[in-house]
């Protein structure tokens, strides 16, 4: 017997995580997307009938998730058509995986309603077939976490590698109400480093890795150095020196750029730390009169999910 | 009761392994360096008495380990002077950490020697003194693996931190008789590298890594790319090309050029797939008119030690 309807919820997540750019993500426990699909008999048709939380196309060749679902879609054979309903709790453009979490769910969405058993790195190519859509690049160092939760090493090539999260952070995330394209973000990015930066880098990664499997919290924050793109992307994020000073000192032991921003993150190892964080930057922005949105969130384990 | 004597056997050492350019390194179960302490009443002076095996200055401030052990007898209020015997089987300037199994043994050697109970990593200071004599910069990426043993990452600043290794590797390396000064492999590296290798070399580090903590040596290999240094220093390394040709040929899986150079090192899976790259490798280089040592060893988690 087949299900004729699914719901799924995907989780946020955080990219490039400071030290690995374009290579580095993770599922957190909230904010998060909903998404229904239900089978339909317009075979190999895939029908958006409603977006909620946020202004985006319902056309589905314009639409991250259709394009997402199109693609498994026909994978499998076009064996019956789909209906979409999109719940957003993840603003696009806030750097927090809000297109991801939308070509995710989707394909999560499909495998399980058709029972069509692909793993979920299985399901990552079509997932970035809607990726690309939004963000002009097959990245998945947003999609790998969204579809298989917790933290995710994507190689230059070959299938992306999970490896321990630690355990003990807190994470506030700030969304300032500005937006920034990932595309725009790619402009500011110089094309050349310098040997030693790059040498460092990867050093860094290297040590965060380690840092990780460890269950060395304290080593893998030393290691959330940005030294490629986080200092020629700063100066897009609205106050990034205030922001990141008041966040320091009222307890985050690291944090930066979420994704291409302008989102912000902050790492805090208590959940008190991280209520203090949140809420002395929402005073900062109010006085600034700039509109946010705070998380207090938590890396998670999990990503896309079935709920009932 | 206080030794007057001691021996230790220092290994050599790989460093960059491709893949962590300045950053990381590994002890090899051989060849080594045995170097013999001893106790003299000239108060802080550190005399070398021998040399076997190179043609290295016997003068102190001149000679890497006399450098390092002046350094360390200082820091422990010069209590005593020393005389040294060095019996080098590491080649200078071979690239497998001749200057470094110097360094680190003259430290580890006096530590023992003084009964001084400092940890390998609080001795890794002293032999750097010796190690920048010799290539003209602090790196540790030898001398950190020589002291500790192992697979050892170094980060751009903190302690080195030592992560597995894959088991089942064993290491044929290639030493052809020219030399290649550390300072002129500097030389031919770029000051700036694509933004692109960049991101994409911290990519491989931090995969290389976490394949190493997960055991999986073919995730390991595969991570050992080189798109910084590899490149400019290939045309260095006389017959580079044919070198990699005949080594993956016959059984290696990885490989490439061994710290700053002339010798190569390759990857295999098999004593006897190792025996087989030892053999054409040979056979090519003596076709070639080339003087060259090859040497069929593995990763060690031994580093510098007391021998009878």
């Amino acid at each position: 017997m087949h299900r004729t309807e699914i719901s799924v919820w995907t989780p946020a997540t955080l990219a490039n995580i400071n030290v690995g750019f374009d290579g580095l993500g993770c599922a957190l426990s909230g904010p998060g997307e909903r998404l229904v699909m239900r089978r339909t008999d317009a075979v190999g048709c895939v029908n958006i009938r409603l977006i909620e939380g946020a202004d985006l196309p319902l056309e589905t060749s314009l639409n991250v998730a259709g394009v997402a679902a199109q693609s498994l879609l026909k994978a499998l054979g076009n064996p019956c058509g789909l209906e979409l309903d999109i719940f957003k709790e993840i603003k696009p453009g806030s750097g927090i995986g809000s297109s991801a979490a939308s070509a995710a769910g989707a394909v999560f969405a499909l495998n399980a309603l058709l029972n069509a058993g692909l793993s979920p790195q299985a399901l990552l190519t079509h997932a970035l077939d809607g990726e690309a859509l939004a963000s002009g690049s097959r990245h998945a160092d947003n999609v790998a976490p969204a579809l298989m939760g917790g933290l995710v090493l994507c190689p230059p090539r070959g299938l992306p590698v999970s490896i321990p999260f630690p355990v003990d952070w807190h994470v506030v995330v700030l969304h300032p109400d500005v937006a920034i394209r990932t595309e725009d973000a790619r402009k500011v990015l110089p094309e050349n480093v310098s040997f030693k930066d790059a040498v460092d880098q990867a050093r860094w990664l290297g040590v965060f890795t380690a840092g990780c499997y460890q269950g060395d919290g304290a080593l893998a924050a030393l290691a959330l150095e940005d030294l490629l793109a986080g200092p020629h992307r700063a100066g897009l994020i609205p106050h990034f020196e205030s922001i990141r000073n008041i966040a320091m000192r009222h307890g985050a032991i690291a944090g930066g750029i979420s994704g291409s921003g302008p989102s912000t993150f902050w790492v805090t190892l208590t959940t008190d730390d991280s209520a203090q964080v949140a809420h002395e930057l929402k005073a900062f922005m109010r006085n600034e009169g700039m509109a946010c949105d705070i998380h207090q969130t938590r890396i998670s384990a999990r990503g896309s999910r079935i709920i009932e």
